[in-house]
């Protein structure tokens, strides 16, 4: 069987990768220039230098209101001498940005002008040559250079072309990205309508991200409709098209597997393939190719891969081609939560979130899958674990490449600890209110959360750890573990904690006891949570060992999780609270009220944020 | 006649200028939402929060090629033994992405799969339940919040959405802006074609520039067709728009002065004047009314003033309405190059050259006039000098508001001294070859170049000054006031120098003789300038006085600038070289060949920048 897979004849690193790809097309002449208007002009690339077409100001203009005169007729005014002038002879009426009169060098404000008649006017102090005049080529010499190529059009380069009298410029041409969806399972998100997805179909959603990037770096794209599995057609349109873009991604079929067509497929085009295989995580089933001398670049199906795919390999060829270099993200150093582990020859991408807590700014790992969309969406910055390195140390400090400002970053409040829905809409509510801030949530448990303030890693936790000898919730843990840090305990809200059940209870479940039937399987929740330590009192308290429960051992890390597996049929029953429940429309057996705190150290209760 | 003028009746700071503007309306409600397709709200605010409509992955399914089964099935297999499975019964192949079969829980590699017969198929290891399976949720749960409101939709954000199942968001309306040039010396760049400006027309680059600017921030912007100076006609145009954009600009006519008209405009179309004057520079002129409950901002004429202006007072406006907060820009800390002079009173806005030379980032001070273009499209970044202050001094580091990301400003080479053509040829080079340097320079003249190599305020020198005892350049300079200073000096260029002359030399002028003939006006270069070293040493030479040379107390500071007021008529000659000669066409009478070096103190020498 191992026949069916084909195998990556030899993977690349990274910056070699690079290298081959740019190197072996030109991609530096690859756009002619084209004619816009200035307006148009606004965020594309100067194709050639551009000169001064006018000078500005044009003309030597009045500063000032007041009136216009030959300095030289000025000399020795003074309050005992004063000098006066005869108007629309010696002196002649100039308000702001008049051209100066014939002769005249110099203008005197009015409110140093003393009016005698219709006629004359006198002064007590002296002019100097130029004085409140604007001279011809101030601001703007005739011919000279306004900017040079590749320069960057912005919003205020306007100004000075159009004073320049230059009002259309050479731009270079935005480069064309043709993006072909593969994968016979994808489905586009818009058919969807109120229907739901079939099991083993996929909603395409990368040629989307992908078309956005292309734009955000100045190119246009079009998206070709999406194609079955199947070498034949996707060689026919990469022939036909790669001569018509400037670069054409194949989304998907770009790995190693038996159902992988892109190389096939490039290869029936005639084309070459210069690397298969990254060695990049994620991304290393990414593939790059010459059609004829076109750039066609095999991009892998995973959401996550197929963004760094782009960033990486895709996006410098685009920068080359418009002459623009890319600014690398700038960096920060933060200490991560926890140990990162990485593989050894793979250059790793971990996406992470961050938060100032105290003086120290705390990178928090996200999901590594390459398919956890959410794990870049919600990032705010990037680790790069290089190939030969095993993982990062929480001892040591590392640098985050930033997706967003750090001003926006430290005004993130990380909470860490257990989940409630009150938790979006206090987020929510921040936005909505313009305050800036940003709530960031991780979703580790109770105990987690607890753990987290110890360490200084978050600014607030969320708990419902419940004591069973005493009935209290959060105290007994709080004492336990926050000795030596003094914190304020604030109640967010009291909820109901039950067993999620199937819609319509098919099991005919009634209660804890119902959970050891043969045929009913539980699913749990991890060690450490709220919701695990009242399971564990609540099963206690019946006598029902837990080993009786088929299930127990599967375990999951919030409630929404524990309700999908529900849902889903993967188990029958789970226990969580009533909001997860209703938001999936499942049944409800009611357990207990519990009580939801934050658990805020007390270094944090008085800061603006909160 | 200071009658004809209005005045400012009470001028504001500018936060409480802002603070009065921001709060007399309810500019956090105005925007309504409307609804568009993901891929479409790239770059927009969300109107509401996200929640996710579908889980993802939305089945459980392969996350790798191989076989799917049941996990319990496995337990106990080892290589001494073994446990075989029927294809089709206890296992079914799984490629990856494909759904798990019903009941089956575990993928085992295919590379971990030994196949017996086209049937049956041996492992010799356990799986644990949901090996290498993507299951459902995993990534995103139905219900889900995605993304609070007044989310910026990014690129990556749309592959979340997708996923989820959500294919249309409500986002803020993008928010209307008109903008009305007015002032009948207004001329639309694209009107001139190859005919030049009338003396007291003003090409009109506002309009475009603010356009840019709006559409920067998210808005759209409709330009009205230029008014002329008549408060009838901008109030009938003001009172008309007013309801259906929510911000109009109206630009020029702003101040205080005999000839602005847009507070009157303002005050007949029934609107109540909420601002007039704003204590900043450039941006003074500005004007906030309110028109019927709906913002117009009156905007001054001069470049710098309307930029300033937008940003300060009408960009905050958007913001709200848009429900983000901007990002105040990033700062850093500078030494200025010299004395930056401030009026009391004043919040001034002083545009600023940067270079890193050594270690420490300098800070040059680019021309102050608010009419003066280039002094903000050159600039690095903005220093704001408070009220309250006189002036900033060079011996202590100012805050420079950064205009450009600071890794570039980095590679800015900063020279300093007497201009040369070719330093334009050498800029645009550096970028054609994307060396991602720029040519930062600033044409002070050749004594002022060597002086700022000497107080490490630049990379290098641009400098040809004669040394009248043997004919030598720059050597004698360098020795005089660099002994501390290791140099190299590379000569760039030779160059010839010669009087500049109205074209067709209606004057007759033949030599530096006939410099003091009566009419005849010369333009000088200002002191310390290698120019000036040369004319004072060829009238030595022929035993002129320069008193005898009228203009001769005139100065510039550029060859071009020279250049400019002989083709201007200002002057009818003055000494430059050939190249600014033929730039805007005028005669030129050679006076002599000289040598212009680059001065590159040693230390920067084997930079790779060099």
């Amino acid at each position: 069987m191992s026949s069916k897979r084909n195998v990556y004849l030899s993977m690349k690193p990274l910056a070699e990768a690079r290298a081959l790809f740019l190197d072996h097309f030109d991609f530096s002449h690859r756009l002619a220039a084209e004619e816009v208007s200035v307006a148009e002009a606004v965020g594309r690339i100067l194709a050639e230098p551009v000169h001064a077409r006018l000078s500005a100001p044009s003309y030597h203009g009045a500063a000032m209101d007041g009136i216009a005169v030959r300095a030289a007729d000025t000399y020795g005014a003074s309050d005992l001498e004063p000098v006066e002038f005869t108007l629309g002879k010696s002196a002649v009426h100039v308000n702001t940005g008049e051209p100066m009169p014939e002769g005249m060098n110099a203008v005197i404000m009015i409110e140093q002008v003393q009016a005698l008649s219709d006629e004359t006017v006198r002064i007590e102090a002296p002019a100097f040559p130029w004085q409140h005049v604007r001279r011809v080529g101030e601001d703007i010499v005739a011919t000279e250079m306004l900017f040079p190529r590749h320069h960057r059009v912005g919003p205020y380069c306007t100004g000075a072309l159009l004073a320049a009298g230059v009002h259309r410029v050479a731009v270079k041409r935005r480069p064309r990205v043709l993006i072909i969806p593969t994968g016979g399972e994808m489905v586009q998100a818009s058919d969807l309508d109120e229907s739901d997805l079939a099991p083993g179909r996929i909603i395409e959603s990368n040629s989307t991200v992908l078309g956005a990037l292309v734009e955000q770096m100045g190119g246009v794209f079009v998206r070709h409709e999406g194609l079955r599995d199947d070498a034949e057609t996707i060689a026919a349109v990469i022939g036909e098209a790669s001569g018509n873009h400037d670069l054409v991604l194949v989304i998907g079929g770009s790995s190693a597997g038996a159902r992988d067509f892109t190389k096939m497929a490039i290869e029936r085009a005639g084309g070459e393939v210069l690397v298969h295989g990254v060695t990049i995580m994620p991304g290393k089933p990414t593939l790059l190719a010459a059609v004829r001398d076109h750039p066609v670049v095999g991009i892998p199906g995973y959401p996550v891969s197929a963004i760094i795919a782009f960033e990486e390999l895709v996006a410098p060829a685009l920068e080359l081609m418009q002459g623009v270099r890319g600014e690398a993200r700038p960096t920060v150093l933060a200490a991560p939560t926890r140990k990162i582990a990485s593989k050894l020859g793979m250059e790793e991408f971990v996406r992470v979130r961050l938060g100032k807590v105290g003086e120290r700014l705390v990178a928090n790992p996200l999901p590594r899958g390459a398919g956890t969309v959410t794990s870049i969406t919600r990032a705010d910055g990037i680790v790069r674990v290089p190939a030969d390195l095993e993982g990062l140390h929480p001892d040591r400090e590392v640098a985050v490449e930033l997706l967003r400002p750090l001003a926006e970053i430290e005004r993130n409040i990380v909470v860490v600890g257990s989940h409630d829905l009150c938790l979006d809409v206090l987020a929510d509510l921040l936005k909505e209110e313009q305050t800036g801030l940003s709530l960031s949530s991780s979703h580790v448990g109770s105990l987690a959360g607890i753990m987290a303030i110890r360490n200084g890693l978050c600014h607030l936790a969320g708990s419902h750890l419940l004591d069973p000898d005493d009935g209290s919730y959060n105290t007994t843990d709080v004492a336990r573990y926050l000795a030596d840090v003094p914190v304020r305990l604030i109640n967010l809200v009291t909820r109901e904690q039950g067993l999620m059940i199937v819609k319509g209870n098919p099991g005919a479940i009634g209660g804890f006891e119902d959970l050891t039937r043969d045929g009913v399987t539980f699913i749990n929740r991890q060690g450490g949570s709220g919701t695990r330590v009242l399971l564990d009192y609540e099963l206690a308290k019946r006598g029902i060992p837990a080993g009786d429960i088929s299930g127990y051992e599967t375990e999951e890390f919030t409630h929404m999780a524990v309700a999908v597996a529900v849902m889903s049929g993967a188990a029958d029953a789970g226990l969580g609270i009533r909001s997860a429940a209703r938001a999936l429309d499942l049944d409800f057996l009611p357990v207990t009220s519990e009580r939801y705190d934050l658990i805020i150290p007390e270094e944090f209760v008085d800061t603006p944020a909160m």
